[in-house]
Parts: C-alpha cells; structure tokens; sequence
C-alpha cells in the first residue's frame, strides 16, 4: 500500500495500473475509518482490481456552525485499516492541495433532491459534496465509486450527479453496517456519552418499528411518521431535525408508501447530530 | 466521418480510438462554422490523432432575451467542413439527449472572472458554458481541448474550471481569425446588414489603435479606453456593452498596462452583440 499526498502523485499511480489493465475502484472517505467504511473497501476489492481510499475531510461541506475542527481524525489507525483491507492507494490530500488559490469553481445539483431531509438544515453541505467528488472523479476516473447507503441522500444527489455531468463511472451504493444492538456506524458517534450512546439506540429502533408496521400493511406515511417520533422522543436528549418517508430515486414526500421507498431521519442526541434511514421496497 | 447523436455511441466511438492508442481532442462548437473554427479543428488534427468536433447550440447559455431561437444554423454545411477538416466524429445530439428530464447539475466557477466583462450583462451565460463543457470532457475524456481565442473570457473561465475541479486534459486557446479588412469571424456576424457590416470594423479598429498606442509607450488604461470609445461611437449603429483592459490571467481590471493584458469589448452593431480582444505582452 502506498500513501499519496498529491493530485499529481496519486495520477502517476492510477495510470500505472490502468496501463497494466486494472479496474479502478475508488471510496471517498472522510477518515477515522470504522467497519462500515471497511465494508465500502472490501467491495471495491471484490468488484475491481486496484483500489483508492481518499482521506480528506472536506471543509467545503461543512456549515459555519457544524463540527469541521472537532470532526474527529486517526491517521495512523486508518492507515493500518486500508492495510488490513488491502487497498492500494490511500490518498491523504492537505486543504491547500485540493482548494489552491482563489479556488471558486462548485458542482451544484440544483435541485429539490438537495434541498430536502438534510439539506433543510445544512444549505450548502450538497454542493461540497458534490463538488468534491466531482474533483476525485477527475483525479482518479475510477471505474466504480463506492458509497455508504447510510448517507441515502448523498447516494441519491451523487447519482443524479453522475448521470447529469454524464461522469463515465458507476456508484455503487453499500448497505448500511451496524452495531450488534442496531446503532449504524458514523464516526459521529465517537461524540456519543455513555447515556447518550443508548438514548441513540432511538433512531434505529424507530426504523424497526416502521418496517413491522409496513409489514404489517400500514401504508399511511403520516401515521408511520408520528409513532416514530414518539420512539424518538422518548430518549431525553433526543431532538429532531427531520422524519421523513420519501421516494428513494425523487426524494420527493409520499402520502401513501408504494414502490421504492426511504424512511429517513436526522436526530440531535446530545450534541452530534446522526442520521439513519431504511430503503424498502413495497 | 461519423455523425453520432447520442453520448452512448460517442463513447463507443471515442472508446475504440483509444484502444488503438489514438490521442483525442476534442473541439466543442455551437455550429454554423467559420473559419475560426476550421482553425480549431486543423490545429486539433495536427496535435491529436482522433477528432471529435461537438455542434450543439446550448440553449442553458444563452440568456431569456438571447437570440437562442434565432441563433443561425446550418448543419449540412457544418457537416462538410468537419467532413473537409478530415474531422473523426461529428457530435451531434438534441437538447433532450444532453438535459434529460428534470435536469439541475451545474458547474459554476463563482469567481470574479464570471461577473466581469460579458458576465456583467450575461450573469447566467458562464454557468451554462463550463457545465455543457464539463459534460463533453466527461463524455469524450480528451486529451486536449481547443478553444477559440475570440471568446477569451471563456478561454478563462474553462481554464480555471479545468484546474479547479481537475480535469485531466490541456486546453489549448487557438487565435482569432479575421477577415481581411479586421473583422473577427463570428457565427453572429450572418446577423449584420450591409452597412453594420462595414461600422463593425470599428471594433477591429478599436483594437489596432490601443495597440499602437502601447507600442508608442502609453501604459494608461484610461486614456486607450477613451480613445477606443471614440472610435467605436464614430459607428452610429454601435452601443457598447464594454470596453475594458484586465489582466488576461485573472480577468481583473488594471490602471496601468503591464505584464499579460487582454483588452476586451462588445458591442452591439444594430441587432447582433459582437466581441473583439487582443491579448498583448506589455
């Protein structure tokens, strides 16, 4: 495994490979690798034959008011991870090597698909997004990009990206990994206290009790919406920012569930705010 | 040559020459070729071995009053000269097959160098611009990309996009071509009446006496400005948009000539608003 910590150096390798006929598979990360990561990194190895992990914590996504300084970095612990999970490049840029100068360009999914669930409450996260996996698109032109199911809103703008600005590459959107009691992975969660650590067992303990009501044939969103709040509600330092059931291509509120479907939510617990979502199809 | 309609069989075509190893540029064009044009394609035929030529008039460009309707097209015409210029691939695709339904994926470069010069009147024009361009990088990944040096702004604008979000290919700026009497090939200039045909030399003029004037040792923007207004308001059809003298790097607008100066201007002769420069090394 090699560490690259330039746009320039990390072309010289991808060409290499490419020259020897590899596939290239890249999973953007933004560091302190947990398994949910390690799950994006292992498909990468079974679907193509070199595998890129960036590590970068893109300030371009964060608000004024969110956690850029405190978001939590391990180089080192990550490193060893990417070893372990056999990958080829780690690409570890500085802010400098990715925005230099006056930087002002930006990719913008303008849509309302940005402007719903998280992108309510974090206007301009998107467009970072957008926008900085358009510039690794670029660096490395992989062949699959690899992604976590559990940021279902990234995976759903970064598609409609990728067909949009007609990038020549497919998104491969993985499931989401969970602790053995329910909570998803997030390196968000390192924030957690010990009473907190439990009060977010809230979030996915309302999307089980949304996919038994669903089985049960409730099909009434607004219904589903309100019982998981009170689920939610019930931890103390839970706050909402959302609850939402959308289509899962549009993002678009439905009414009634039908077809491919997201139940998707934001909670403030304690001071990180976390995410988690259900994609079923009915 | 081959016409192709849509981006799949563009890819195909492009993704055989590379098989072979082949070098590809690309030369995006709105149409109704001029020589200028031809220029674009010679030059892409001397430095690439495989030449896609792009005809597609792109109507997020163009402003709600723009002549986007009205705008001249010939491709039967254009298809022979990419035919002559012993042109590859003709790209030729509908609206719909660029901006499929609910389209909203942008590249903006936010910069200054959008809101100066013709962004000052065309706010929208440069968003449109660099993204139909970034989707053509995307579909064909050219090894270089030619550009007219007429529309020196988007030279810019292209320029810093390709930086700023990494594209990995050269863009290469070609020189205005002119009439014999100084008028700058435009598709535009098909719009000009007999008369306004012989007042647009006023621009051309314009130009030739800033330059002489450097030459002479004036190094005072304001002075060539004036004098440049003169002698384009000397044509009763002309309305000028701007005159302006800016760093050619940054686009920015200097008081005292030195180093790479664009001297930039449009004006509307009558119906059609046409653009001049001339990039000088002071």
């Amino acid at each position: 495994m090699k560490i690259v910590y330039t746009v320039q150096a990390l072309r010289e390798e991808v060409k290499r490979a490419k020259k020897e006929g590899k596939s290239v598979g890249l999973v953007p990360t933004m560091g302190f690798l947990h398994e949910g990561h390690v799950s994006l990194m292992n498909a990468a190895r079974e679907q193509t034959d070199f595998v890129v992990v960036s590590i970068f914590v893109n300030p371009t996504q964060f608000g004024p008011n969110e956690d850029l300084e405190s978001y939590p970095r391990d180089f080192e612990r990550d490193s060893r991870r990417c070893e372990d999970a056999s990958v080829d490049i780690i690409f570890h840029p500085s802010v400098e090597e990715m925005y230099k100068g006056r930087y002002s360009t930006y990719v913008t999914c303008e849509g309302e698909i940005t402007k719903v669930l998280c992108g309510a409450s974090r206007p301009e996260h998107f467009k970072g997004v957008t926008s900085v996996v358009a510039k690794l698109f670029n660096m490395v032109a992989p062949n699959k990009a690899f992604f976590g199911q559990k940021d279902a809103q990234q995976v759903a703008v970064i598609e409609k990206m990728v067909r949009e600005l007609d990038f020549d590459l497919e998104i491969v959107p993985c499931p989401i990994v969970r602790e053995v009691d329910g909570l998803a992975l997030s390196s968000r969660n390192t924030y957690l206290s010990d009473t907190e650590r439990k009060e977010a067992l809230v979030l996915s303990n309302a999307l089980k009790h949304a996919e038994m009501r669903i089985l049960d044939g409730e099909r009434n969103a607004e219904r589903i919406i309100s019982e998981m709040r009170a689920i939610i509600e019930s931890a103390p330092s839970a706050e909402i920012d959302y609850v939402e059931i959308v289509s899962a291509q549009t993002l678009e509120s439905v009414k009634e569930l039908s077809g491919d479907t997201l139940i998707a939510m934001a909670v403030k617990i304690g001071k990180p705010r976390l995410i988690d979502n259900l994609r079923i199809m009915i």
